[in-house]
């Protein structure tokens, strides 16, 4: 059965040259799938007056699975209203809903330390875009096992932290990284930084950490994947970009790609391209963090685009 | 500022390994944005015990902008259930809003009419993978102005049709093509149909028209385009499936991709690569038009992937 | 130092429609890099009236490295002036050069026998490819474990062998497959074949095996690798053409690709566009392979596109 | 017939890690094709002791059309022998062969010319490729009609000129340019100038000069294509890169690449992901001429890669 109403057509309007945040939050929920969630917030955003600029939905099964919205809604004098708004969500999801959620007035950047170590590709690509105004954050600071990118950095206006992190015990950098850290980030950028962080780290510090990965089709493992995937004769390379958790590089995938190549790239070459799908993937995991696009549940991750 | 407010983590289920269609709908909400769209919608979804399945909403300007929403939802009893959610919805929308929609049964797919010359990549490339469920369509039939892919396509089950079509006037034939067609599909597709429909057909025949039409930046006018894309040494070969108006080959974009190309490749290699882009372009714009995922709004689309 | 010398523009011929092959041969050298051996070759040919039609040449190390060289030549009547041709080239390769060589009249194409099982999006892709003209092989058999395709096979004119295959102990069926392939066959392809060849079988075959396979990043081990990636919220899936050998699924990659994917493609999905690039990337693999332009060095492969 | 000799299996080399290029030069010919034009010059090289490290050969018809090669070969004490090399060369290919050619010693990078404008992305993309040592070329000069980028310009060590060129009377502006860059400069590159050059300074210059371009699938003329290509919905923005010629934007093209887009992005997104592209496809195209694998031929290129 299709039935149709037929309405006026609406003006169009010009897609607007950029996003209007001034006055636009985020609110993320995320729980167990019912009927109502989505009238229920709706209700709760039409109640205050606020007008819904954008909304992703998804259900993993719509029979008891995971329900995840992403929802952009704004209204004059944004800020002084959220308090309410919070309020009445809280009550309207509370009652008979197992769901938790976030709230983010977007005139407020998410504030990132980025860690890096001698490789600076990934860094630098950061800083140029947040100066070109593609990224929506807030550098707060960059911290280096290297001082050698000190001069770089500082030249963007950002703060750089020389933190030494040699020998197996990583507990005295970790506990100035924790003392650098605590309260000043939202989240964390390893941009090719090459030491290993703790779990007790990961645990402290208790903000979300992005990493960036070379990957393979097939995967090489150890010491010297380029090397290796030039011997097995890849026809691509490419780089994951995940969240970080104890399991060493198998957090949730935020996002990939690849580049081609071919017999004829040495391994230096086939080093290169990477490179270039790595700073490229960051920088989209990045965007899409800042932005709350994605959504992490169990080892995977819902982005909406 | 962020609130959050814990509950505790839904149980993970896994992902359901084909998507149960029996008792779901596809609502598509198009007209002007104001506040209270999405609520007044899922408020009557709500109360008729119908659970969202999916929901993606979209607006080019939150300020009176238009407003796109497609929703797919599922109870019980769906089809028994559905006059009294339309009245309803005709109801709570004819008030206020100025939006047109449209209810759709997802139980039963849409019907389509193939249209096909002598080149027939596409229409099998169309039939194979109908064979294969891939495509949630019905097949109605296939008409071609030659008749040498009847045996083939009758091989399928598909009733075929040859409706010759020579000379400038093309009036018989699609006066013929008219008496196939009405009442019969709810789209066609243009699968590399090499004859021009005219301006009166397309308003005649009232569904939609899904073209495909090979693809070059920068594009070449006129005829053999891929000779002069050879001449011009193109590094990229590719597709554009776009819906039908009156301005020939300039209809709304549905979707996009390209191929490598080199030097060292004849011309009818690069018709042999444009070939294989044509027919995976094709496909997607053929699924996502049978679910509903593009809306047509002025000369460009949005689609929900 | 720039040394230029000036000649008179050449006349632009356009590039030829499709490549005359009744006339030319492909020669494939192969073998321990050093100086003279393009001159050497380029000498014979010289002498013998021969015209280089497309000349590849890579070395991975030219000190002493491997070399590798893909030339194309033509001349009248090349069919009686091939056996000259080649007793020159063993003469002159033979001396001081550590080499192998070998030489094929490009007018006889390069018989295949496909191997299926019950999936057919491989195997019916290149039956419609070669149909198209696209693939220059002689298909001189399907065999499959499953007897469903057999009319499928037989309407494109080609010989279908039902050869059932259960059980641990496939020495049975692997004796009938020798006797259906030697002697008939230049090379075999896996279409989406699900059984496991013995390393006896590849050996007595004596000929080069082509395999299709699913590829993730990172890799997924064992049973059912697209939930595994679903789980994980991979967003590429791709596949890998490589040459079997003992170490199943490890052989010399010949052509991996990927396709986009995203939280929302459920399992079915998955595989649904993981068949779209294993066919994309098996045929090319197939039509390389058919022309000669991949040579298999250690565990990976020259690709000369 | 395929007749096969077998060798000595070679020993695997690794692949070097870098391409040494301290005593190679690269030797480019072009031509009307005829029989022994290979075996010409290998004999040349072989008799003064160089070994071919790399040889691309192609001919758009083998039957009188257009002969092209890339050779790059090595020897000790390559500096001193050039000048015997190219003076055999030259009588070997004066005789009966309607040639051209370059000969450059590889250890001489070519010197650049970067002119720009405002949008920095890709000026700052090429001179921080050149720092991390990707770019085989010796940037003599950035040149800019504005002057806000000096001083991030010079913190890379290469001279800044500032060069206003307002108003339609450019003659001023590029007789400053031609003293610049007279002698100085084997090629320019175009990163995002925003200045149309004159027939005549094209002319005068001398060099070649390479242009990065935005390119859609269709092309959109004229002004803000960006905003043409969203009211359109395209789903893919792409980039050239060619040659400059008379014909604004129509020169022979070196490289083109594209990146998806959807509805929800804006135009400022757009032109964002654009310039991604743009740099991507622009420092391929100069890594290309650098290292002398672009032919050009008529309206378009041979890239040997």
């Amino acid at each position: 059965m299709t039935l149709t109403q037929q309405a006026p057509a609406p003006h169009i309007h010009p897609r607007a040259e950029s996003p209007q945040t001034a006055d636009q939050a985020v609110l993320i929920v995320h729980g167990r799938d019912r009927t109502g969630i989505v009238a229920a917030i709706s209700a709760v955003l039409g109640r205050h007056g606020a007008n819904i600029v954008s909304l992703d939905q998804y259900s993993d099964n719509p029979h008891g699975g995971a329900f995840f919205q992403r929802t952009v809604f704004g209204r004059a004098d944004l800020k002084a209203a959220l308090p309410a708004i919070e309020a009445d969500l809280r009550a309207e999801l509370a009652g008979g809903f197992e769901l938790e959620y976030t709230l983010r007035d977007l005139s407020a950047p998410k504030r990132v330390a980025i860690f890096a170590s001698k490789t600076d590709h990934c860094l630098l690509d950061l800083l140029w875009r947040h100066r070109r105004g593609e990224l929506p954050i807030n550098i707060a600071m960059v911290i280096s096992n290297h001082a050698h990118s000190a001069d770089e950095v500082r030249s963007f206006g950002i703060p750089f932290f020389h933190v030494p992190s040699q020998g197996a015990d990583k507990s005295a950098a970790e506990a100035q990284h924790l003392q650098l850290l605590t309260g000043n980030v939202d989240f964390i950028v390893l941009a090719r930084y090459m030491q290993i962080l703790s779990a007790d780290f990961i645990e402290r510090v208790g903000v979300p950490i992005i990493n960036i990965h070379h990957s393979f089709l097939p995967a090489f493992i150890g010491a010297d994947p380029y090397a290796k995937a030039a011997h097995r004769g890849v026809k691509l390379v490419g780089a994951t970009a995940h969240y970080v958790t104890e399991d060493l590089d198998e957090g949730p995938i935020i996002e990939q790609d690849v580049v081609r190549v071919n017999h004829a790239h040495t391994v230096a070459e086939l080093r290169r391209r990477g490179a270039d799908v790595e700073r490229d993937v960051l920088s989209r995991a990045v965007l899409w963090h800042a932005e709350d696009r994605v959504i992490r549940h169990g080892n995977h991750t819902i982005v909406f685009q």
